[in-house]
């Protein structure tokens, strides 16, 4: 028995149209997008992460799925445990609160529940969202589309690096890692245009090819194309390994779009300094990804991202 | 720092008028009424517990906070720890499947996520419904309702009791602790004459008491009216002390209403066979729960009920 066939069996059951085949991170339900992800201490974040970056984690993460679907934060509920003193928690919900205010997502419910001594931390969150016209699935891609990029790749996977080396380690890739900014504007600008949307949470490449495989296309991602921040570059520079690197790290939060190609995104009133790329495009062909350094072919490494569950960034090198 | 002071936080952020104070055991959005629950091994349930019966009862108590708002079940979003081989979990969705498909509760998303070894699982479940006119408060009593029950007290907590002693206990009881049945149907048909109605989770004394702090009245409950199964009579008989268990045991999930006098609940099309009973009053007064056995004033127990947190059925004796 894997973890495979539970995912199987959960697809099974939720076969109403509304789940979208759990394959879209949202339900969408009486125009309102819902999407839920749970994090694990010492699974998803570190025990010695700063609690309150863990609360604006969670609350970024499922933000970032809203983001993808171009709806509106409508309100939150949140699963906390409880163990110790509190005084986890305490610190937990000062993020949280600063990413709800930050995002206008008020928190209108939950459950709190003790856990037993010495067991890690589960904390979950529901994002109820009020969906802006058309929802995009991410399975709706055309032959024909580009595919763009909001946002960068990679600092969230340098930055888990540095903390994999140093837990004391800081700076701006570690901030990325630790305070994913979800692309609420963006979304909801290139929503209506796009025929396909999904975020980037487990590597470019493994999100592109489940966008691919769901839409029955070949994404052909150019490598060089890649948005590198200043800081992944002057950290890691930008050789093609680092490229690789960085297209397959996950905890990105960036948007992954599909738009016709007569669409020119820079004409969309996205927010000032928004970082978007064209870093592909769809072709007619086997639901697969192909990747490219400019025109050069370039092997698919073995690993995309992070195939495990929805929620990547596992700080434990062993993860269950 | 106590869990108290994490709860009086999240009541804090929590101002939004859909959270209703958190105290409702609800939020009310765009139509919607949204609950989650969340419940720990070790804490909310038995390791040994089956694992299918942990599946049923996750779906039911959520139900239960839908059927005390008379809402009619939409969609569930699953947070699902896995563990081990994955064999608990597919048993676990076995029961999650059959409540779902018992109360008509589609299965529309969540997240999985695995677990350091050994820790224990942590399950949320997160419920929309679609509220159906009024969504009663459960602080908006009024002095001279009557307070009306629909179901049975003390069935769950004898079930545990048994449990507890051998854990290979079996019977009408322990399953009435494993797999409690919401009452969508009774709540629904309350719902639009209730003043006030909430469920009975954490013990019916505990739970009238804050109806009773919600609404700015004094509860009157008469032990004498409870309305005890014949499972539990043969059991435990029907003492004062055995319907003060009953009273104050919790996991009942049964429903409590603050009718108008003048509202005869049977006049209304509940469904057949539905055990209501007519527990007590709402006085004006202060805010607090006194006790008959008929006529005779019974002193209140110190313990009313779990305290600790909605989701009560703690199976280990020191609990978190």
């Amino acid at each position: 028995m894997r973890e495979g066939q539970v995912i199987e069996r959960l697809r099974r059951i939720a076969s109403a149209p509304e789940a979208r085949g759990l394959v879209d991170d949202v339900a969408v339900l009486d125009g309102l997008v819902v999407t839920h992800d749970t994090i694990v201490e010492g699974v998803h974040f570190f025990p010695f992460d700063p609690p309150a970056s863990v609360g604006w984690k969670l609350a970024a993460v499922n933000l970032s799925d809203i983001a993808a679907k171009g709806a509106k934060p409508a309100g939150a509920l949140l699963s906390l445990t409880i163990s110790g003193g509190g005084d986890w928690e305490m610190e937990f919900l000062n993020g949280l609160e600063a990413a709800c205010e930050s995002y206008r997502l008020p928190l209108i419910g939950g459950d709190t529940v003790g856990l037993p001594e010495r067991a890690p931390r589960v904390l979950g969150l529901t994002v109820l969202a009020r969906a802006s016209g058309v929802v995009p699935s991410r399975a709706t891609a055309q032959p024909g589309d580009n595919l763009w990029l909001v946002g960068t790749v990679g600092d969230a996977a340098a930055g888990l690096a540095q903390l994999r080396d140093d837990s004391r380690a800081s700076g701006a890739l570690v901030e990325v890692y630790r305070r994913p900014v979800p692309q609420l504007a963006a979304g909801e600008a290139l929503a209506p245009v796009a025929h396909a949307m999904m975020d980037v949470s487990d590597g470019l490449l493994l999100d592109t090819l489940r966008m691919a495989q769901a839409s029955g296309c070949t994404a052909n991602i150019d490598l060089a194309a890649l948005p590198l921040s200043a800081a992944f570059i002057a950290e890691r520079g930008q050789s093609v390994e680092q490229r690789i690197f960085a297209a397959t790290g996950g905890d990105d939060y960036a948007l992954l779009a599909a738009l016709p190609a007569e669409t020119d995104p820079l004409s969309l009133s996205l927010p000032s300094g928004t970082t978007i790329a064209r870093v592909g495009t769809m072709t007619a062909g086997s639901p697969d990804v192909r990747l490219t350094d400019g025109v050069v072919p370039i092997r698919l490494p073995e690993v995309l991202g992070f195939e495990h569950r929805g929620n990547p960034a596992s700080p434990v090198a062993d993860r269950p």
